[in-house]
């Protein structure tokens, strides 16, 4: 999930195409037909039936996910940082609405609940409608949906109570700019129980850099011993490339992780692995020069 | 390079737009100005002057080669094969017009002699014109420009005669089609010494699965002993996800490499270093269910 107001958008032709202006680049995808359109308290949704990427929902003009890519992001936001944690057994997701997620979170058997606080209902019900395969673990009595506030769910939740955090957010502008800073870090830490793991979507390692370097600084800052940015391919949002962030709580790092039981894994996955693991620990020459400390 | 006839290109606000049809999607740049346009006896060539990209080149509607990101492509085309082979001195590369991949082989100090063989004379012109920097090793001793047939060339190269041989060619349909088949690799194969190496451009991962377990089969009919393929980033190429996939003569694998060696590189790299080669031999999980032999 992630989100951008200076975008625009196009539909022309049968094409659907979201022009990302600060990287004057655009990805658009061949459809069929527009099945859904809503405007909530929160956002403009539209849901789109494409012809090879089956269904696509957009927020705000902005590609949220697909059925034929979203496993990139949804297995690279998910078992890098399970697999790391010795034991995850409670998981809490922001946003996260069209509840992929929630889904691959709950493949782990060492979970005990993954809450999930989304602020908009209506993302996770036109998900279920219409990426049933996203959501067919939401009724998993492991999962807590929530409908509410993320950052003062996070300032108020119970002090060392959570192994890992998922920050499963739109864009850091707007509604979720205060998910990107030092203060909800420190909100996170504090919830966090010790060697544990905070994940967050961190845009485009191409496009994003420098916000990619004051995320790494504010976590630094919040008290994270550790910090690491996974890049990924994800063809529906710009660039083509994304990354996730991972961040944790005491010294135990981020480059050892659980191979042998990821490699044992009991479910299916289309990206991952402990190859493909150890592959988006290596850093690209001028991230690695970027993040430098 | 790459190019593949059947798309659909559209200019339109400002943004000019390669709509890939096969997969259903589409990659825009926006622009500030078209600076070129010709046709060849070959191909239509256009150069345009993008706002966060650089100079572009688009050749039958596809887009080729952008000033920003270019490296990937051209670094991931050369430098994991080169850095494989124990001491490449003689390389020919067949395509790659542009000269960016010439100017990555010739970083290496080990290099005596690079043969490049491109069919159209015209891509290299404008190239040289809107590319400086891709073309400033054009002038090294070391390098000869030929504008022939490439297939033509392999058929009659001195056996044994080639420590690599780069294929930066365009998609495999129409004048490049017949550099994807067993017929061709099996010239590649006696041109290249024992030990030699082919490296192959080998299209997106996610839309062109079948492709690549094409190319693998016919590599391994022409006699090629050890074949991976290895997926990077590409932005402004389908999907945003690319490939080259390295096939080799005789016992000796793909698997190691000169690690010190590229860990201690005299030229600056952007995307490539030893951990993003050890990176990229990492299958995602779906291409190693597809290649398994």
């Amino acid at each position: 999930m992630r989100l951008l107001n200076h975008r625009g958008q196009i539909m022309s032709n049968n094409w659907v195409t979201e022009q990302y202006l600060p990287s004057g680049s655009a990805i658009g995808l061949r459809i069929h037909s527009r099945l859904h359109a809503e405007t909530t308290p929160y956002q403009t949704i539209e849901i789109y039936d494409t012809t090879d990427w089956g269904h696509l929902m957009i927020i705000d003009g902005c590609m949220m996910v697909s059925d034929r890519d979203n496993f990139f992001y949804h297995e690279m936001m998910t078992h890098p940082a399970l697999f790391t944690h010795p034991s995850p057994h409670n998981v809490a997701i922001i946003g996260g609405g069209d509840c992929g997620t929630l889904r691959e979170v709950l493949r782990h058997p060492e979970i005990h609940q993954v809450v999930q606080i989304e602020i908009d209902e209506r993302v996770t019900r036109l998900a279920e409608e219409y990426f049933p395969t996203l959501c067919e673990a939401n009724t998993d009595p492991r999962a807590k949906l929530l409908f509410t506030d993320g950052i003062a769910w996070m300032r108020e939740a119970e002090p060392a109570s959570l192994d890992v955090i998922i920050v499963d957010s739109t864009d850091p502008v707007g509604p979720a700019e205060g998910l990107f800073n030092e203060s909800f870090y420190r909100s996170c830490y504090a919830a966090l129980s010790p060697g544990g793991i905070l994940v967050q979507q961190s845009e485009s390692p191409l496009a994003h850099v420098e916000l990619i370097q004051t995320m790494h600084a504010a976590m630094r800052q919040a008290g994270f011993g550790a910090r690491v940015t996974l890049p990924f391919p994800q063809p529906c949002y710009p660039t083509g490339w994304w990354s996730c962030t991972l961040a944790r709580k005491g010294d135990a790092g981020l480059t050892q992780f659980r191979e042998d039981e990821a490699a044992m894994r009991t479910f299916a996955t289309q990206y991952y692995n402990p190859a493909i693991h150890h592959a988006a620990l290596c850093q690209p020459e001028f991230l690695r020069l970027a993040l430098q400390d």
